[in-house]
Order: C-alpha cells, then sequence, then structure tokens
C-alpha cells in the first residue's frame, strides 16, 4: 500500500497507468520478512543443525529472497532448552527443538518427539499428518502461543554408550545415566538414575566418571560427541526412542500475521528440511557404525530381560500418567490406538522384507 | 526490467524515486504460470492420485495463486503410460509416473522406481537425495528432456493376489501373472508368463481367468481395485518392490524458463506431496488389510524356496543386464553399494526395535 500512497502523494497516479495499477498487488505478494531462529543445536551435529539450515535456504530461496530467517544455534541469544519459552514469548519467531525436552512443563509434549515403545519413523508421520497427531499436538502447543511443524526424525535411536556391559536386567541397578524426556522415568522405574545433560557436557561428564552411561541419537551424532572414548559398549535399539520427531516452532501471533502463502512455505520447507534430515542420517549411520567399531567399540544388544522389564515398566508408567493427567490420556489413547493399528501391518510387507533382505546379503557375504 | 523503461520513457526516473526502483523486482518476483500436468493414475486410486492432487495445490498456494498446474487423469489428454512422452515432447508441462514403467525404453529407469531385491523406502530416499541417485537418475533423464522429481513411495508392496495357492516354487510354472519393470524378466526366469496391463483392465482380466495372478500396490489399492473378489490368496512381500518411489516428470525447457524460486517450490512441493502419500499409505494400509481379510482373503508369506528362487535370478538377471548395458551397470553398482551399506544398519536399531515390538504386541494381544 506505500506504493499507492506514495503516487497519490505525487499525484501521478494517471500518468503511471497499468504499470503503477498492476505494482501493488506483486508487492503485496512477496513482502520483505526477516525473522530470528534459534535452535537447541549447534553446527557440531550436521544432520540436526542442518536441518534448521535447509529450512531457511529454502524458505529465503521459494520466496525469491523476500522472506529470511537467520539462524543462531544453541546459547548465542538463548540456551539450548530455552526455544519453547522463546518462542512462546516472541523473544524470537521461530524456533528448532525436540518436544520431549520440555516434559517437565508437560509430559504430554513427549508425543510430539518419542515415547517408549512408539511409533517408528514412518508410522510417526502417518499419525501425525494422516492420524489426528498433528491436530492433537496443535492444541496442546496453543496455549503456550506456539504453531508446531515436524521437521525430521532421527530414527531409532542407538540404546546408548556403557562403560560396563549390561548382561542382565541386575546391571542396570544405580547406573547414572544420560537421557531425555519420558524416558528417563520408565529407566529410574528400572534402577537406573537418569540426568538430563545438554549436549556440551555430555562427553566431559561421561570421561569423567559422573556418568556411568550416556545414550545420545545414534552412529552419527554420538561419534561426534567421542563417546566411544571413554564407553565400550554400544547397545541397541534405543527401546525409548523408537524414532525421535524434531519440531519447528512458530510464535502463533507472527505466524497468523503472514500471508497465507508464506504460512504454505513454512509447511513445505519445514517437511522438506525434515525429509533431508532423516535421510542424512540413514544414508550415514552405517558408516559411522563401521568406523566406532573400528574403534574398538563392541556393539550389543540389549538382553531379552532388559527389553522385558523396559516393555512392561512403560505400561505400568502410561497407566499411572492416564490416572491422574486427562490430557495426557488423551494423547496416550489415540497414539496408541494408531500404533496398535499400524505395527501388524508393517510386520507383513514392510518387515518381513526387510528381515529376508538383512538375512539374504548376509549370507551372500559368507 | 519493463517498469524501468517505462519510467525511462515517461521521464519520470528522478520522479519516482526508491519505491519505483523496488517496484520492477516485485513485478518480477511472482509472475502468472499456467501448466498441464498428465498422470499415470486416477481419482480410483486416492494415494497416488491424491499426490498429484497435493503437489498442484501446495504449488498454487505457496505462489500465491500465481503458479497454476490443472491435472489430468489418465486417458484424459494423455494415455497412462504416456506421460513420458508426453512429458519429453512437452504435450504437457509436467506428469506423475513410475520411471519402471518405461522399462522398455531403457531399463535403467527401474532404478528410478524399484527394483528386485532393492532398497526400502527410507533407503530409496537417503540414496536419491542424500547418495547419488538423484544426480544419476538427473543424468539417465537429460536426453528425454525431463528433470525428474521423487514425489511418494508406496513402501514395500504385497507380492500379489492368486487363484490358487503357491506352496513351492513348481506352483509358480505357467502363471500368467500382471506385473511391471525389471520384475517381470525375473519371474519369467522363475517359469511365470508377467503381462504388463493397465489398471483399469486388471479386474476383467483376473475375472474371465486371462490372468492367474495379480501384483499391483497394496491393501489400500488392491481393495480398490476388487482384487480380493476374484483371487483369495494374497501373498507377501512383494519382493520386486521392496519400495516404489513415484516421480514426478517437467519438461526441461520449461523447467529452464522458470523463475529460480519456482523452481525451488516445484523441489519443496513435489517433496511435501510425496510424503503425504507415504503417509497415507502408511496410515491406511492397516484397515484396508484388516476389511480384505474379513471378505475371506488368505494372507500369506511366500514360501522361502520362492524367496530364494527370485533372490538368486534377480542376481543372474542383474549380471546378464551389467555384461551388456553400460549405462545400467552405472547405475546398478552405485545403487547396490548403497544398499550393501545401509541394509545392515537398518537391522541393528530399526529391525531389532521393529521385530520387538511387533512381538511384544502380539503377545499382549493374547
Amino acid at each position: 500500500m506505500q506504493r499507492r500512497s506514495f503516487l497519490k502523494k505525487a499525484g501521478l497516479g494517471a500518468v503511471a497507468g497499468t504499470a503503477a495499477v498492476a505494482a501493488p498487488v506483486f508487492a503485496q505478494a512477496n513482502p520483505k520478512i526477516s525473522w530470528k531462529m534459534t535452535s537447541t543445536y549447534g553446527p557440531s551435529l550436521p544432520p540436526l543443525f542442518g536441518a534448521a539450515q535447509t529450512f531457511c535456504k529454502m524458505i529465503e530461496e521459494a520466496s525469491d529472497g523476500q522472506f529470511s530467517i537467520r539462524l543462531y544455534p544453541a546459547g548465542e541469544i538463548v540456551p539450548g532448552y530455552g526455544v519453547m519459552d522463546a518462542v512462546s514469548n516472541n523473544t524470537v519467531e521461530c524456533g528448532q527443538t525436540a518436544s520431549y525436552y520440555y516434559y517437565g512443563k508437560d509430559p504430554t509434549f513427549c508425543f510430539d518427539t518419542a515415547v517408549p515403545f512408539g511409533l517408528n519413523t514412518r508410522q510417526m508421520t502417518a499419525w501425525m499428518e494422516q492420524g489426528d497427531g498433528l491436530k492433537l499436538m496443535r492444541e496442546l502447543f496453543a496455549p503456550r502461543h506456539i504453531v508446531n511443524f515436524p521437521m525430521g526424525n532421527t530414527g531409532t535411536q542407538m540404546g546408548g554408550w556403557y562403560r560396563k556391559p549390561i548382561n542382565t536386567l541386575a546391571d542396570l541397578k544405580g547406573l547414572t545415566m544420560r537421557t531425555a524426556g519420558f524416558a528417563g522415568e520408565v529407566l529410574s522405574r528400572m534402577g537406573v538414575v537418569p540426568q538430563q545433560i545438554p549436549p556440551g557436557d555430555i562427553y566431559p561428564s561421561l570421561e569423567k566418571g559422573t556418568l556411568d552411561a550416556v545414550e545420545f541419537v545414534g552412529p552419527v551424532d554420538d561419534e561426534k560427541l567421542g563417546l566411544f572414548k571413554v564407553a565400550k559398549y554400544y547397545y541397541y535399539p534405543g527401546w525409548w526412542e523408537g524414532s525421535a520427531q524434531v519440531s519447528l516452532y512458530v510464535n502463533d501471533g507472527v505466524y497468523e500475521k503472514l500471508p497465507k502463502h508464506y504460512q504454505s512455505l513454512i509447511s513445505l520447507a519445514s517437511s522438506y528440511a525434515g525429509m533431508q534430515m532423516t535421510a542424512n542420517y540413514d544414508a550415514h549411520n552405517s558408516e559411522a557404525l563401521r568406523r566406532l567399531i573400528a574403534n574398538g567399540t563392541t556393539l550389543k544388544a540389549f538382553p531379552r530381560d532388559v527389553m522385558d522389564a523396559a516393555f512392561a515398566a512403560s505400561n505400568v508408567l502410561y497407566k499411572e500418567f492416564c490416572d491422574k493427567d486427562a490430557g495426557f490420556k488423551k494423547v496416550f489413547e489415540n497414539y496408541m490406538a494408531f500404533r496398535d493399528g499400524t505395527v501388524p501391518w508393517f510386520r507383513i510387507a514392510e518387515g518381513s522384507y526387510d528381515n529376508y533382505l538383512g538375512i539374504a546379503l548376509a549370507n551372500a557375504k559368507k
């Protein structure tokens, strides 16, 4: 509208003709907007932080350079675990984080990231996009003035690094372990002493022996943190993170003021950045794991009694949470109905295919 | 630049000032563009055709209504299997199809969709986006004047519908079966008589007994075609389609003429539409399968000797193709190196998690 009023003031309306009439319409189309984005992660974690970088790049490219978002790593303007508050308060317009870090504010946030024995990556995306997931999560975030968008998934995570082998459930007793979210509650029922520690402090804590065990993500990120240098045993699977979704948070006030086509761009670019993030893990975890093994890491599956105890403890805890928290129960029931409906199907075509091919390739190598 | 020359002609350069200098940039920003898109599919296949609809919708939304693409189902302006030629010749600007339908033109196209004992859905996306897949496929399509984009994946397909049970490899001998792409070659080595038949003709052929067996996609689409009414046995897994990627083709000439930010929109919208397509299958296949079983379908795993014979026949055929076709060999070696590197990793965290949870949930039901 600025251009129109300029023309009015200058008294050039009639002279300018068609070109001047057309210009304001286009001028509205791609307004210049600059945002700040803060992340829980930093450049030392390339697939995670890279997703935020890809998001900003694609928003800028697809808006013809008009919508730009400046990205700040954890700690530069907002602490790593301060993303939710910063976006809620509009300290920054948007942020990259994982919702289960805010478990202390409300355990229901975990369903936006990962819960023990929850959905795998494709099931999570299906629940979010074609089930009730995104709708339920939007309702959950609304009172915090946040509009959330899925922005990638790590895939099934590893079960972490241990200084001593875990041969039986009893070996978990008294273990001080870094983990995040709901998993800590389950692990504490199994005898573990859980700790929530930001990525940057993990390595020194494990080295000093303040921690006996650490779970972080998977081979690519764990290798970057150097965990293999201070703990030898690398267990799988991370039953508390069958997949872990990363989120984009946008402040609701600034989101609602965006032109509709910029809102669409946010959906598109976050989805694209998330796809690239998962692809990055899927393409590079195997090489990272091979290097870890070459460096002396011992790869081990959790013993069956640990898995069974974890499954049982998770179910007990879910029941307790549902009994005391109606908000948790509402999401839990929807999420678990989706899980119980889709997991059997995934075993049929996907599971039997993956299992056959895995075995056939292993046999072919012999 | 048009506006600038108008100002020059009108002698208003000095008067117009800053606003007038900025205006031409905006005027260029979102030009009005209208395209046509043709598909191999139609509205009777909602996840597949829906991906093309989502793509068109998101392009229009994110360009503020300036870039619109009109979608035509198979047969309306171009036959279902005519998408490649129509885009090559610029009969339409873009199209939705699966590249393995053009196996007859060049078998290497199959790597853009599915090959026997190939990558699963996430591995395929990882190869395309973070491996060499997209680069190799772009090189392959370039002489056909096509720029290709991944636009969804069906997930692991089912092994098809059979009028009689397959108890052993010998039961495949002489079977007339509808299938697509490279799979037909492998199946013919195993004694099957393969046929490539468009979706619309499958049901009548099976009903009349012209076909003994049909493989199409999975529960959602197969139910729509009504295949359960004429064949009772439903086998898994579709070892020739551990995943099947659907593609967007854009004519290279019109693509190169697009403004850069519209080119970005095509990447973003095709990726988003594809994500929704896979999520749609993943959310709804389980319900469709339950209905099929309730309607009398017998679900069966292929016998081990069939799987082993298929694996062996595929490897023999791959070798023959590589020996006679350097283009095929180049892509094959890259694709299979990626598979052999990533499949073992997928068995560790993902596979053990999926297997444990599948069994735990089945036991919990008992």
